[in-house]
């Protein structure tokens, strides 16, 4: 042993390991031999000394030896700073040759002896000679014979004898394993999981304990929890004569540990192994401060703990470790926020496809809303409806899916659609609904009218033939996959209220319906940040009068059409109102253009021409008439506020007549409304005057007092430039950064999608702009903003709304620029809550 | 007379009359007297005196008459502060009455002395005492008995005697204008010409040479010049026994001034008066500094000037005038090229519907590009080639254009669409080539399979009827009207060589084919500071190519139809830099996204499938899924260079190839490409070193050596603000102000249309920032660029390019933003070019 070499060192109490460099196993089993944990005696290579090794430069294993003593079997672990970052694997009992075999004879017996040899020349031959790895696969099964057989093939394919020298046998153990290291696949694997480029392997060197021979000996794995159900409950396998992990193999022979009435257990079989065990890992968990899974041995009765590793676990069982760590008072509340990943909460929230299972997937698209979801095909908005009646989940397909399909929707389990983008009206529907939705999906060949889709690689899928959709990564899959269900428990909530205790930054809801609403306050949402009012026009019933509204030639009949529209506005707004009690509510006027409420097929355009009794070519004409060649710049937001100003008249009145109706309560809603698109000072000025005269107008006629806030959506560059003539107009300014996006980029998210990919690959973005907040671009304009705003007018509410509020990157930004909170859709509340959490928590340790 | 009253003065050398307090025509008339022209008594009464009449406050004639003398006949005329404000017409022979027509007898004879009583009776009856026009209809044609009738008729309408007293008559008078000034049409019409809402009336009482009698006696104008040609020859008329402006009305009984073969002159008549007035009208030109028109009467042989004012011109006379003047060493060069209002230019430069003509107005559209046609509807690009071949002049009726009508418009005298904005297909291309067009005149019905269009009014024009498009106002008229023929004559090439000489930015042209090259270079531009490439791709031999191009499966089948069309661009390029000489030349490279290729009707689709032996369903496919949202934010400019990089290869390729081939002289053209919509640095990174590749490569195969510069066109806000990263990959940063106040707006040209004039109506924005550059959000955006951008590359080339970079407003912005120069249409450079001089002038002023 090179004692005086702090790249091979022997792990002691006060040894210099560390997980920088010499990995996380050594550093781990460092933790557990100070906790005195009876751990074999174990040496670990530095990263240093394992890629020295792979240079070849270390080629004598004798002094390695040293510490074990005589003729040891030794194993060898791979060590990576960081445990996800995989290895190659173990190599178990090192040493074996034609003369420890003779010595363990005597105790294991012939048989036991020879099959121990017999495993390492399997394992040797193939991990570190590189043979072929069914060379050995037809030695007889008998053990002597099979060893005798085995020692012949090596010889001959390797064309040397097995070494028998255990020095020899572990320094090329050892090159082989940092030699694997360095190769591409492996490279390749553990960047994809976050590893930097010149990753170092450490590695471990350790005496076997045997787990076979006389008395009890065996080997397993012992944890407290369940990793997958997050039950806390002693989990793991024994046994017996076994080592490794080979109780965790299928089929394998194994008890279980605590006594269970399905099968004999540890705790029956050795109760002081098993308690000894047991106050080991306990140990573990209290000291490593971490859920943690033993790797055990029992040698002749006598425990050995040999490894551990954190167990495993998915995002729900995540969150219950780290809750009950700290309820334990074995990490604190904040410890246990920073433990989880936020962007892993949406793994929780949505159905997913089950990672172990098979995944056939047909194509990708755009993974425009979260959630999976399987059910049979239909093509048309009336076959969902109709599947619906039937209890069938079923899965709408469609071109493009417009304000006609909203039923259709609202009756399917998923939607795919050839075209589109993440803001095309199936996915912006879709993430409203939480609905899984897949759009862009273009290499799929559409033919509805055949009702029949095509994959890529020419399968064709019909009508009620089955499909799975992955809204989270955009996968569609053949047939019915296997899915998890959403998970949102006890530990989450109570995670969720350790995180606002953190947090100073408030976290809203985007929502725009009744059951938006519900989800934003079951997932604790301070508020709705963006209530999108189109949504309310699509219903059918609401849709005649409103293309009634837009087609009306003369202001009185558009007023009749308006007087019609708002009961009904009235009624949504009640009802929200009601749900948010004693919350803010903050509500867009309408936005989208006029055109996008009028139906794109010729049947709808025959069907409004009835219900109008005007000709089909007047509908059509006047349909034309409406198109625009960029509607995303074009006749919409407060455009349309200031050149019909009767609508934004109609839902002020509907939101102040809601706010009287549903104020039953002490504690009222406070309605705020936004005014979207805004480009110039002016246009704020306008609607502000026209929305206090309609304020006036409700108190007179009902003798009611209420108060609102009034603020902007800011979208345009232009609007953050101005900032400051804008704010001392208004209550509030919300950043829609989607469209900001779009325009400081000059790239509509529509569009983006057919080049995107290969923009992000090129390195041209950094990021995806619609995913990542673009804090050198679009986030100037919203500091320029805040300044110029909260200058004029300090009292000011900021906030973003839009697909970036949820971003913890995002919220980073907003809570630097000053912003007073961030809304997402609902179900990305708890990820942003927690993610505000970690960010407070992160600026109070500095 | 109340000398101690400045509102009531005598005009004298020393008088205190100002045109800020008296009006100009009394301040004319006071430099007159101070000429010591024989310019009868006059006095002044200032705003404010005439604000005191009109509300009545001044109620005494009398002593106004006092500087007259006994018995006076006077008239009275307006003086506003400018003189194109109007004013209530003159009012002349007040005080008439009984005695003076007594007196008048005498020397007149009974029945001129009654003649001037009952016209005198007439004026007052009705602009003054405000009776109906038509009571005085019926009087008999013999003077003396009409007269006593006239008498009779307002005795009996007025209900009293016609006012004998001078006085009384003066102070009627002048109460009538006074409140004829303040009616509602007066004020509108003068506000429309730019007058202030509070903007003065003055009034000058003058007494009256009367131009009848005994010995030569008359009235009439004289001017030095033609106001509607500017020829320099002596105009106007005189009539004997005449008076005021009779000589001018229509069918009068006038002479010529100077000797003409057509008529008799007063120079023969009375050479001595004629000598005398021509020394007066000089010696007005000369020290009033200005081109005048002199209003005189000769009594008795004796010559009287009772009024100057400016000759009445058009932009050409100003011109020719303004030179003539600077020539005369009247005025200087300098104060020459202030007088002239830069957009008053771009009357010159194209045909324009005469002002004086009747205009039968359609309807209205956009007004897209300048200069008037008229010509037959024709509704295909086939029929206006036909027509063309008969040399009729047409004007092509499309809904929209598209690149398949690039020859139809060719062959046309004018467009006109009924879609589409300033930078819709048929306006970028109507620019382009100097095409008069009207677009988005959505008011008319265009039935294009009918072959007719329906005016608003229902009005039916068919195919071989003749329309005229004014592209200057956007108007569509009926049948074919009188039209201007654009002038530019040596007068403007003198004031633009002087207006080179004053001004400290450049101008250059955008420029697309070498026939706007040619232009460019007439209107001496210094450079072409943007040539779009995509034109050069619409002409029936490439486009067929480049469609090929589009849809080739393979990159080898891209590289064959992109080899097909290198020596295409490579022969324009050559064209353009021989005709561009000396000259830097700016190319962007291809900017449109790619579906603007492909046709839009069946037939043209068949065409293509056609063409490509592909079936039409294939065809149809593809354009589908080239079809965009929002194509201004879509697959385009240098993002089309970095996912199809083989196009941007082949346009460098092109233009060094081209380069090489067109320097046959000493004084190349250095090429500038331009990187359009760049959004973030690392895409100019990309295609730059493609584009050096290409160059080295070009290097290498010619054995030649050529230098050219690389650029960005800034366009996306994001660009703006990321110009200190771009700023030190290039040379040179050109302003595309079009699609970057699209963007900063978010709001699309082509959309803006339905809403901009509401808008600018109802002051939302204060001007359509399409025409005037916005300098409160683009102009921000426009500095922080400029200050990133030169302080990350001090040597870099700065300008706008685009619409705005022709506009006043715009060269003063750029100025001041250390801009090296403007580029805009080439029949706007000497807008610019003038307006840039003015700006330089003014700053030297200070």
């Amino acid at each position: 042993m090179q004692h005086d070499n702090p790249e091979v060192t022997l792990i002691t109490a006060d040894a210099p390991v560390s997980a920088e460099t010499h990995g996380g196993r050594a550093k781990c089993l460092q933790r557990l031999v100070r906790l005195d944990l009876p751990v074999p005696r174990t040496i670990a290579l530095s990263f240093k000394a394992v890629r020295a090794i792979a240079a070849g430069e270390m080629a004598d294993g004798a002094a390695l030896l040293e510490p074990f003593g005589p003729h040891p079997l030794l194993c060898v672990r791979p060590s990576s700073e960081d445990p996800d970052w995989g290895g190659p694997r173990a190599v178990l009992n090192i040493g074996m040759c034609d003369a420890k075999r003779a010595e363990l004879a005597e105790t294991l017996g012939e048989a036991a002896a020879a099959k121990l040899y017999l495993r390492f020349v399997q394992s040797y031959a193939i991990h570190v000679a590189r043979l072929d790895p069914d060379v050995l696969d037809d030695v007889s099964d008998d053990p002597v014979k099979g060893l005798a057989e085995a020692l012949d093939v090596y010889e001959e394919e390797a064309e040397e004898p097995f070494p028998q020298e255990p020095a020899t046998q572990l320094i090329e153990v050892l090159r082989s394993m940092a030699r694997a290291w360095e190769g591409t696949t492996a490279r390749l694997l553990r960047q994809a999981k976050g590893a930097p480029a010149d990753a170092g392997l450490g590695l471990v060197v350790q005496k076997m304990a045997l787990g076979l021979g006389p008395g009890e000996c065996g080997s397993g794995v012992m944890q407290l929890v369940n990793g997958a159900t997050g039950e806390r409950k002693i989990t793991g396998r024994y046994m017996r004569q076994s080592q490794g992990r080979e109780a965790l193999s299928r089929g394998a022979d194994a008890m279980y540990l605590e006594r269970d009435p399905r099968g004999p257990s540890l705790e029956e079989l050795a109760p002081e192994a098993f308690a000894t065990l047991k106050a080991h890992t306990t140990l573990m968990r209290e000291k490593l401060r971490e859920e943690m899974q033993a790797e055990f041995t029992i040698e002749n009765g006598e425990v050995f703990v040999l490894d551990g590793v954190r167990v495993t676990r998915n995002a729900r069982t995540a969150v219950s470790i780290a809750v009950a760590l700290a309820e334990d008072g074995i990490i604190s509340r904040e410890e246990a926020l920073m433990r989880i990943e936020p962007r892993a909460l949406n793994e929780l929230l949505h159905r997913q496809v089950d990672p172990e299972a098979r995944r056939d997937v047909i194509a990708r698209g755009v993974a425009a809303s979260p959630g999976a979801a399987s059910g049979v095909i239909v093509f048309t908005s009336e076959a969902a409806q109709s599947m619906k009646a039937q209890d069938t989940p079923c899965i709408l397909v469609r071109r493009e899916t417009s304000p006609e399909d909203i039923r259709g929707m609202h009756a399917a389990a998923a939607v795919l659609t050839e075209r589109g983008g993440m803001t095309s009206h199936a996915a912006v529907i879709g993430r409203g609904i939480g609905l899984p939705c897949v759009v862009g999906a273009s290499a799929i060949r559409f033919q509805t009218v055949k009702r029949q889709i095509t994959a890529p690689d020419g399968r064709v899928f019909r009508e009620g033939d089955k499909i799975t959709i992955d809204g989270t990564n955009g996968e569609v899959l053949a047939g019915e996959a296997a899915l998890l269900e959403a998970g949102h428990d006890d530990s989450l909530k109570v995670l969720m209220a350790w995180a606002d205790d953190a947090r100073d930054i408030a976290v809203r809801a985007n929502a725009d319906t009744p059951r938006d609403a519900e989800t934003a306050r079951w997932f604790s949402a301070e508020g709705i940040g963006l209530c999108r009012t189109e949504h309310m026009f699509f219903e059918t019933d609401r849709l005649i009068v409103m293309r009634e509204m837009i087609f009306a030639g003369t202001s009185d009949d558009r007023a009749a059409a308006l007087d019609r529209l708002l009961p009904m506005q009235r009624a949504d707004f009640t009802e929200l109102f009601r749900i948010m009690q004693g919350k803010p509510v903050c509500i867009r006027l309408l936005d989208p253009p006029l055109h996008e409420f009028l139906p794109t097929g010729r049947s709808g355009q025959r069907e409004l021409a009835e219900a109008l009794d005007i000709p089909l070519s007047d509908v059509t004409r006047r349909i034309e008439a409406l198109g625009e060649y960029n509607p995303m710049l074009g006749m919409r937001g407060v455009r349309l506020g200031i050149t019909v100003p009767e609508i934004y008249d109609m839902q002020a009145r509907a939101i102040f007549e809601a706010l009287i109706e549903a104020r039953e309560e002490d504690d009222p809603v406070v309605p705020e409304m936004m005014i979207p698109l805004v480009s110039a000072s002016r246009e704020v000025e306008l609607v502000k005057s026209r929305i206090d005269a309609v304020a006036g107008a409700v108190r007179r006629e009902t003798g009611e007092e209420f108060t609102y806030r009034l603020g902007v959506m800011v979208e345009t560059p232009r609007a953050c430039l101005r900032a400051g003539d804008i704010a001392p107009q208004v209550a509030f300014l919300s950043f829609g950064t989607n469209d900001l996006t779009q325009m400081t980029y000059g790239l509509s998210r529509d569009d983006a999608g057919r080049f995107m990919s290969d923009y992000v690959q090129q390195g041209v973005y950094p990021e995806d702009p619609f995913h990542t907040l673009d804090i050198y671009g679009v986030g100037e304009l919203l500091k320029i903003a805040a300044e110029r705003a909260r200058a004029a007018n300090p009292d000011l509410t900021l906030s973003i709304c839009g697909e970036h509020g949820g971003n913890p990157e995002s919220i980073a930004f907003c809570r630097e620029a000053g912003f007073d909170y961030v809304s997402c859709s609902p179900f990305r509340v708890p990820v942003a809550r927690l993610a505000a959490a970690q960010l407070a928590l992160r600026d109070k340790i500095g």
